[in-house]
């Protein structure tokens, strides 16, 4: 029917147009089936707030969607110590830049516990004043003194727990770093997140559709 | 002559009462000499952004300007370790909630050094879009272990060093929780940023009413 045809269009808040490309292709399709909406990118200055990470996702997309009053997307990224009841969190990159990989594992040496969980929150509002979705992909890890390839933040101190690594049969006890970017792809905080969305935007389609022409 | 006799109006974000009154006679002479300034409050809902001190209290101080179209003043506190860097600095509620006592202690363990500086800043803007003007307070000291009344958020675990000590004639060796309220006073890194304050009204004052009204 007509309905079946119809798409909608998603702003990623994002300057990077690699990330942009890559987000495309990640969305595209859920299960083999084609997924009705195309995404487009703005790049927008908004304010880093301070908060939880749930919080701060929701209040960016809220202001995104605002701002470019149409249906928006936004990704943020934490790391979070169970030791320091999941800070820093959203500000790891404050706290990876003053203290460097070394400073970051001494931080954690009067605790018993070395445990973190790598999270990416993405945000997806169908239009200013609308409901926010958080798509929520975790992935369990240990803060390790560094190894690999020390391109990518943190990526040399996290090591994804066995059973992470199990799930998705890959060998185990590397950092992020240290893994082929398949391998991470398979079991990373940001490839789940990627699929908790896709697959709502391929599940609730009709929905979504209706909230953006609302 | 007419210009010794005027007065202006600065508007303080908060909207506790007490601390106005505090803060109204903090502010009220500077060196036997009455300080041409009045104080009111507002209580405004402003979002709480990430970044170092300075920026924090920057934008802060702007924003309320351009909310409340008038000179106005902001202050914030920060308590800022050296072997982090700064850090927690501008997010310690976060980590004193998240951590208490006992965990922002540890949190030093694998580090040599446990000091810290206090810092208060206040920020003085005579109206928006105008200057933001800086007062920076620092006491030095050290994190350790809780002592004295819990009541008052990191005070109990911050020694301040020997030399604030004998700057301010006051007993050595004490956390701020165990100090005398007099005693804190005389020392403390908001005591310094309000005496700074106090001292640019009451020398600037001719500057400042001009820039209020320009």
């Amino acid at each position: 029917g007509e309905e079946s045809e119809r798409r909608g269009t998603i702003t990623f808040v994002t300057g990077n147009k690699n990330k942009l490309l890559e987000v495309q292709r990640l969305i595209s399709s859920d299960q083999g089936k084609s997924v009705p909406f195309d995404l487009t990118n703005a790049k927008l200055d908004l304010p880093e707030l301070q908060g939880s990470p749930e919080e701060i996702a929701r209040e960016k997309c809220k202001t995104a969607a605002n701002l470019l009053q149409s249906a928006v997307m936004t990704e943020d990224t934490s790391l979070c110590f169970h030791a320091l009841n999941g800070l820093p969190g959203a500000y790891i990159k404050w706290f990876l830049d003053g203290l460097g990989h070394d400073g970051l594992n001494k931080m954690l040496q009067g605790f018993d516990d070395n445990r973190a969980y790598a999270q990416t929150i993405i945000a997806f509002s169908p239009g200013p004043g609308k409901e926010v979705h958080l798509f929520d992909g975790r992935t369990e890890g240990r803060i390790v003194p560094p190894r690999g390839s020390l391109d990518f933040g943190w990526d040399p101190i996290f090591e994804p727990l066995e059973e992470e690594c199990e799930s998705g049969d890959i060998d185990k006890g590397n950092t992020y770093a240290e893994m082929t970017k398949d391998d991470k792809n398979k079991i990373s905080h940001r490839s789940k997140s990627f699929e908790k969305f896709r697959h709502f935007l391929a599940t609730s389609s009709g929905e979504i559709l209706k909230g953006m022409n609302a």
